[in-house]
């Protein structure tokens, strides 16, 4: 049997993008998103509240999780300074972190809310995001000091590790044993990575080990499964709860499984990952289908309308996906993770980078946000227009610091194997090698890599997507072994190798338990899901039957890839609400844009499951 | 012009029903249903309220409505003691009035919750009910008084209708000027026509005329629409607010209209019954799509799995077509009737005559009730089976009421024609003559009718889903003028008429701008909507696509129509949550009940919009 820790990542800072879909994203959000991100920050007072000076009465109350904002903010920034030096982003990042070291107590305590606003609370409300916020100021601390090797966030956090070592893993004398949302455990094995200390290891798998052992709380409106904390983890079969949490604590099992070569704990992973991937993911990667505790439900609950599916457990959907690839190369790891990427993490954000979706539905009628003539207050339903920032604002520096840190999902390496999982444009240096890959993935499939000396062995990723490809070395057919999704062939060092992946647009239909989309069809290309808008198609999408074996023409777009013309079918209209039936369909062509596209041109009705003929 | 009032009322006490569909439903009611409510009502308090004597601190405390619920039973009582003596009804009616004018004040105010529960609030609050109280009351004083001679509830009332008259009318001395739940409006119009006074029809006039000319009050979490208090009502375009409170303001308006001739106010109601008919009718008749104050929405919103589609809103809505088939026989205003009747109205009762549905969804997915794991709180939805009684009970005795005196929608007449406007297997006693229907509806489209010398001409409905019929006299093809859905034909005194009508079993199809039911179909045969349930058919109702144009067999059926089968298809299952589009489709026949019958076997997926080939 393989040890889970047999294979090891190429981190993303080794890689420099050059061009395509991830270069020109991560382009707008290093010269867009991030500083618009940090003026709304500053703006709503998330900064300010780190000079710890707010008194009751004032404005701004700091928030529970407002630290997190400014850590996801300075690990975005320190990813992004890792391709390229920014004296701004420093500049700010350290301002920062010099309010954060002044504000850290003796005792290495650090939190706004709880020093401020509940002083007499700390430790003692599970729910309150307390642990949440160290885990993210860890995650930056760890960033940071890699990207410009100054450590005094680090060194604040690891004080602050310490104080929480002794007051949870020690002396237990919080009131609580676990945090109610998952972060720290993750952090925890990022800080054992770069400080190489055990005891960081140790403290992760202490609150994994925990979770779910006892009753911790009352949990008020929710139930034990809302904080992952109906069961010890490793008898957990299903994704429950709150689905950003549910994501977190996974990556952190999956992080310790490969740390500590713990099968049985990978084995749930791989319980958990399948029960998303087979039952509860909707067709864009999102996750989390109910408003009611940002969370899953029960099997084949995806309603398309109502999907709650935050940007958030889109993209932490992938970052466990990733883990999961690098200690077993199975082909629907990264397939999970891709889907996730593209479309229910992409479409979080604005083609400009400037304002970002929380909620992201796979239906939208704007008229229904306002359909409740008769109350004051209107129904609570995903936005149709994306903002630049929330009142609770996790996503857009969760999302600017995933696509920063894109090329962490590229490569694994081990036994003399470079396993490629996921393909961008760009030249990987790392040890002493350069690894070059070239592609217009996913405008097309084909992808030239040259390891240039580095492994013996390629593993290249053949999507679930890809029903046709070529395999060449150096133009001459090559010959490879497929296993569990990934072709492997045996590499010399000049070898190029070129994988062409037929790329067609595709329709896609749903298991008949998805009420919603059954006998319905979504359309893909490659890795990317699409849907329709009124504002190309006109209005009424629900009354349009699309032709699934009509040809599907590809045509220019204006969001990065090819749009896609199909034949589709409407009736012709009628002023009756009902009438007897007439088989009555009028050809049109209908456009679809990727589906992460959605949204940048004014409000319109958008569908992404159609009926068909 | 025709005057508003040019025709009259048969009123269903002339009439004893002798077999077929409605005779069934009026048996059961009174010999189950009309004792079950009872003592359900007398279970949960209802009746012990009367005797006054609740203190703080005791069980049941009096709701602001709950004498409105032994109101509609009284109501309900009289209604069957018209066509036949029960001693038991009549002791148990007795013994209710009884202790209400035992607890009638000396100035003539009634009403438990502002005597027991908040004495100090009485007329001060708009929303509570109060009037609505009254109302209820005068409704069932009049039916009282008619069915047994027995005045007592009539004096109660008339001497509180003094009270209402001097504190709203003339002193304008109460809190607000109109009632926040319409009801008492309509009920002084059946005051007058008992007592021929005059002054209870100003007084309805003046409630109608106050409403929507002045912001009454703050109106909490809803607008002035939810009362239908936005605009004076001639003004008033769409159907607005809480469905019931505008049914019953619609019913009082087309009152009023009839008996003081006035045509601006009858336009209003073409306008609000236009609205509804055309823009917000479920294909059940069932009206008010949203749970948020059991209200209209806007145009087309019209969902299925959600529609609150009240009981007693379904009723109400035929009760108000039914008084415009009064002042103008246009077919359209009786075929609305008949859709709400037939369909969003009995669905509302169980066919053992026991239990009741508040709400009548045309989409069930029981699973859907307790999918929110993460939550002690599940989501309101509407239940999947029907109960004795609840805690807002007003649909039971409402629907008993109207399956008792359901032969009002029978018959009109004037200008020496007798209108027939909807079928049922009766004799009709009236003013000497002797009207015999004798018809099987809506089991199959075959009516006989002699009018025995009371007309010298008979106008028959030809309902909207009728395509084909034939109209003959003793036999013979009979001349005919069809005007505006009726077919006017002249008639001696021993004509026997005979309607046949074609009752084929079809599919209809909904507007494009109905989103949930667009490229959807659904079946009906004659007036009767018809569903499919798992329990014949298997689960995944949403996978399955019928053929609407492949012949559609009657069969024999459990719920006093026959059941339909037609020819449907479904995919093969398959494991996977997606997987690329194959045509595939095995045929299935799929059995269709009434949807009147629905969920009468037990918890079952439901529905009744399909998509099709």
């Amino acid at each position: 049997m393989t040890k889970m820790n047999a294979y090891k990542q190429i981190p993303f800072y080794n890689t420099k993008l050059s061009r395509g879909y991830w270069k020109n994203r991560q382009d707008i959000a290093s010269s867009v998103s991030i500083f618009s991100v940090y003026d709304r920050f500053e703006e709503t007072g998330r900064f300010e509240a780190l000079k710890f000076e707010w008194k009751p009465g004032m404005p701004n109350e700091p928030h529970i999780f407002w630290e997190s904002d400014a850590a996801k903010w300075i690990e975005s920034a320190a990813y992004m300074l890792e391709t390229k030096y920014d004296e701004r982003l420093v500049e700010k990042c350290d301002a920062l972190i010099d309010l954060m070291e002044e504000h850290q107590e003796e005792n290495g305590y650090f939190n706004i809310h709880f020093t401020v606003v509940e002083p007499d609370q700390r430790f003692k409300k599970r729910t309150d995001h307390e642990l949440y916020c160290a885990g993210h100021l860890m995650e930056a601390a760890c960033a940071y000091y890699h990207a410009t090797g100054k450590r005094k966030l680090l060194d604040v956090m690891e004080k602050y590790a310490e104080l929480i070592d002794k007051v949870f893993c020690k002396e237990q004398s919080a009131a609580f044993l676990t945090p109610g949302h998952e972060e720290i455990e993750l952090a925890l094995v990022k800080m054992y990575n770069v400080t190489k200390k055990e005891r960081y290891l140790e403290m992760a798998s202490w609150f994994i080990e925990q979770r779910g052992r006892q009753i911790e709380d009352t949990y008020g409106s929710v139930t034990p499964e809302y904080h992952q904390s109906h069961l010890p983890v490793r008898e957990q079969k299903t994704a429950e709860g709150h689905s950003v949490r549910a994501m977190y604590l996974y990556m952190a099992m999956a992080d310790l499984a490969y740390e500590k070569n713990d099968k049985t704990l990978f084995d749930a992973c791989v319980t958990l990952l399948k029960n998303v991937a087979e039952k509860r993911m909707y067709i864009t990667g999102g996750i989390g289908s109910a408003r009611q505790g940002e969370a899953f439900t029960v099997d084949y609950d995806l309603q398309n309308i109502t999907a709650y599916t935050e940007t958030c457990a889109a993209l932490a959907l992938a970052l466990f996906a990733r883990r999961m690839s690098l200690i077993s190369p199975e082909g629907w790891f990264a397939d999970v993770a891709e889907r996730a990427l593209y479309n229910g993490m992409m479409s979080g954000i604005s083609m400009d980078g400037k304002s970002f979706f929380y909620e992201n539905p796979l239906e939208i009628h704007p008229y229904l946000l306002t359909r409740h003539v008769s109350q004051k207050r209107q129904e609570e339903l995903p936005i149709t227009q994306r903002l630049e920032v929330f009142s609770c604002s996790c996503c857009p520096p969760n999302i600017t610091r995933v696509i920063a840190s894109i090329a962490d999902f590229m490569y694994t390496y081990g036994e003399d194997t470079l396993f490629v999982h996921h393909y961008m444009d760009g030249v990987t240096d790392f040890e002493g090698h350069k690894i070059v890959m070239k592609t217009d993935y996913p405008a097309c499939g084909r992808v030239e890599i040259a390891a240039n000396g580095f492994a013996k062995r390629m593993a290249l990723r053949i999507p679930l997507w890809c029903r046709r490809f070529a395999l060449t070395v150096n133009g001459k057919e090559a010959k490879y072994e497929l296993k569990s999704g990934y072709a492997y062939i045996d590499i010399e060092k000049d070898d190029v190798v070129s994988l062409d992946m037929a790329m067609e647009a595709k329709w896609v239909e749903a298991n008949r338990k998805v009420f919603d989309s059954a006998q319905k069809v979504a359309l893909y290309r490659g890795p990317v899901v699409y849907c329709a808008e009124a504002v190309d198609n006109g209005e009424d999408l629900c009354d349009v039957l699309v032709d699934p074996r009509a040809e599907i023409k590809l045509t220019e777009g204006e969001f990065g890839l090819n749009d896609l013309l199909v034949t589709a079918y409407r009736r012709s209209d009628f002023d009756a609400l009902y009438r007897d039936y007439e088989c009555d369909r009028q050809e049109t062509t209908l456009r679809f844009i990727p589906y992460y596209a959605f949204a940048n041109r004014g409000e319109s009705e958008m569908l992404v499951w159609f009926k068909h003929c």
